[in-house]
């Protein structure tokens, strides 16, 4: 696997703090939220002598819960159709090696999450993209385009909705596009829905296993890293109605043995999270996020969309290439001793020679630290040598 | 992957519960015995308030404390030459993706761990047996059988030591031996160490580690889950001096972004166990172990080596199918409303036909439970219709 951009950018992170710089991580989805006191309470009274293996598709009265808390945003399934993976992360890993053939491919409406790549890779399987653009918001694109690129070897589609990096939010009406395709040419739909408590506007999620009739074909991921503010408890899910599917991912997971038992335990507390936690998280990132496209589309030649979920936003600059501007603002740049590190978006396409303009910012810090970012990021665009007009 | 001897008879372990009986479970390497309080305490003093990704090669100090833990005992690394990973299993993992590439082939004495197998399928490795016997106690095979089966497309050796399913503690000659095959080869040796505190009968463990000039060739894999019995945790690492594997393996790290957060707090707080502990823990498989062994031996028919190290062993029973015999102990055969579960040796063998007459015993209940498992076990063999004098 390649370096990624944004990890090439670490080291010049680090030297710019070793010069006592503050500098600003627009760059990860690590959100500065607290996890719910439910989730950590429930680790701190743990009362386990030993701690023990659980079930390789995890604990029964977790997926059990789970299964409740699924039904009651109509996703219709039943503990035996979970099972809990350590991170979001392992249930791609799990979906395509149940999946895909190495040698196979899947398509992806890019810019991406650049993991789904280095998950591919480890499974042998090609990503074929088919390209969103700024321009339109990063929208789902025609089918035609789906069309143009399935062949023999296409397995499936997948998409992360609300979408990491673009914080796009795919409607009804273009899940239902999707689903016909996936239909239509019986492939797999792998919908990755880790930020769908994150959407904005008064729009609604629409998951992909609402979709009816395609019961056999749709493999959802989930995690807890996002919606509770937890990701370094590494739980996630693997959702799907198909038994062929589950049963290989099974052996995938008894391969592995068990999910981790203590974030499980806080997982499985989690679940039981006042909806005033969820009010005021949401408040807090449409504020984030309103100041922040706000700010972004004051400065001149700069374009974001306002996106209608998650904590990401794709935006375009007015620079030569943002890779070399990422590593310039870290190493050649300061405004009042402070610096921001962004996600250039090469790194989110697989076609060469796209998103060269466009940089990947999360919205997870805290305002006063948003607008002096802003503030930074304005300040260097005006001074930055590779800036086009 | 093919379902393994052992989890088809899950079912009928739980069929026999339901009908009230008590199994015991000498099938699993989940030992009883309490994981250290200062790990517990660990977690139940949690001061965090938001449970954040990790670095993905683990926590920086916990690597450190990891570090100079083992270079008490004479393994000179550093903390940039360990990987904390999510259990042992994705330690191999990762050494496999990191070494080997698809189509290509390691070579493993047999039987081995079954998993061994499951993940050099996701990598797309072929694993080549090697037989040791239990004529042999299940010593390492002769130089001439590996050389017998090393290809241009070998790639490595793996080995288990102290070993399951067998319990065989390779010897500073045995593990020499493996050193010059290597070196002759140019050949990985993937060491996996994660029962290396448990070595009786003044045996001394002998690490790959140890091995001068195979800097560059030895992976070694160790967990926290057997040592500190926290098999839940999940946390594992991936120690070698080779910074090319170190930094490939460091890829694979990133796409799955970190391992655990709560296990390496556990983790970390573990290397504070007292003395007192493992001495508890020692004197107990010692008594359980010699307790089992001398109770099989004495039943007619049946042959069990005593296991310089681990806690399991490999036993030779006088029936015509142990895959056959361990599912008719669950299904038709109870003595005082007991019976017991067993993995059958066939699922530690690659080649086929091998291991018919054997068992993995893992001696991790305490003794009473041994005792009456023990009782069971030989009253079953009086009884079972197919048994061979």
């Amino acid at each position: 696997m390649p370096a990624s951009p944004i990890r090439k950018l670490v080291p010049f992170a680090e030297e710019a703090k070793s010069k006592g710089r503050k500098v600003y991580h627009l760059n990860i989805g690590q959100p500065d939220i607290r996890t719910p006191e439910v989730a950590l309470n429930a680790i701190r009274n743990l009362e386990d002598k030993v701690i023990e293996y659980s079930h390789s598709a995890g604990i029964e009265s977790y997926r059990r819960k789970m299964a409740a808390r699924y039904r009651e945003i109509n996703i219709n399934v039943d503990h035996t159709e979970i099972l809990v993976t350590t991170g979001g992360s392992e249930a791609i890993s799990f979906a395509l090696m149940a999946t895909v053939n190495p040698g196979e491919e899947v398509i992806c409406p890019e810019p991406f999450y650049a993991n789904y790549n280095g998950f591919s890779t480890a499974a042998g399987v090609k990503v074929v993209p088919i390209t969103s653009t700024i321009d339109s918001g990063f929208a789902l694109p025609d089918i035609a385009e789906f069309e143009k690129v399935i062949t023999p070897k296409t397995r499936g589609i997948i998409i992360c909705n609300p979408n990491n990096p673009t914080g796009y939010l795919y409607s009804e009406k273009e899940m239902r596009r999707l689903g016909e395709i996936v239909k239509k040419h019986d492939l797999y739909l792998y919908s990755d829905e880790v930020y769908r408590e994150f959407c904005y506007d008064g729009k609604k999620h629409f998951s992909a296993m609402y979709l009816e009739g395609l019961e056999e074909h749709v493999i959802m991921m989930d995690s807890v890293s996002k919606r509770y503010s937890m990701c370094g408890a590494r739980i996630g899910a693997l959702v799907t109605k198909n038994r062929a599917v589950l049963d290989t991912a099974l052996k995938f997971a008894q391969a592995r043995l068990s999910p981790p038992s203590f974030g499980q335990i806080a997982g499985e507390a989690a679940l039981d999270t006042p909806a005033s936690y969820f009010k005021e998280v949401y408040e807090e990132y449409i504020e984030r996020r309103d100041f922040m496209v706000k700010a972004l589309n004051k400065m001149p030649g700069v374009k974001c969309p306002s996106p209608g979920g998650a904590f990401y936003t794709v935006v375009h600059l007015p620079v030569d290439d943002t890779d070399t501007f990422a590593e310039w603002i870290l190493r050649e740049f300061e405004y009042e001793n402070q610096t921001v590190m962004m996600a250039p978006a090469s790194g989110f396409y697989s076609t060469p020679g796209l998103g060269k303009q466009e940089v990947r910012i999360a919205y997870v810090l805290k305002k006063e630290d948003l607008a002096k970012a802003m503030e930074t990021l304005g300040a260097a665009l005006k001074v930055y040598p590779g800036r086009i007009k």
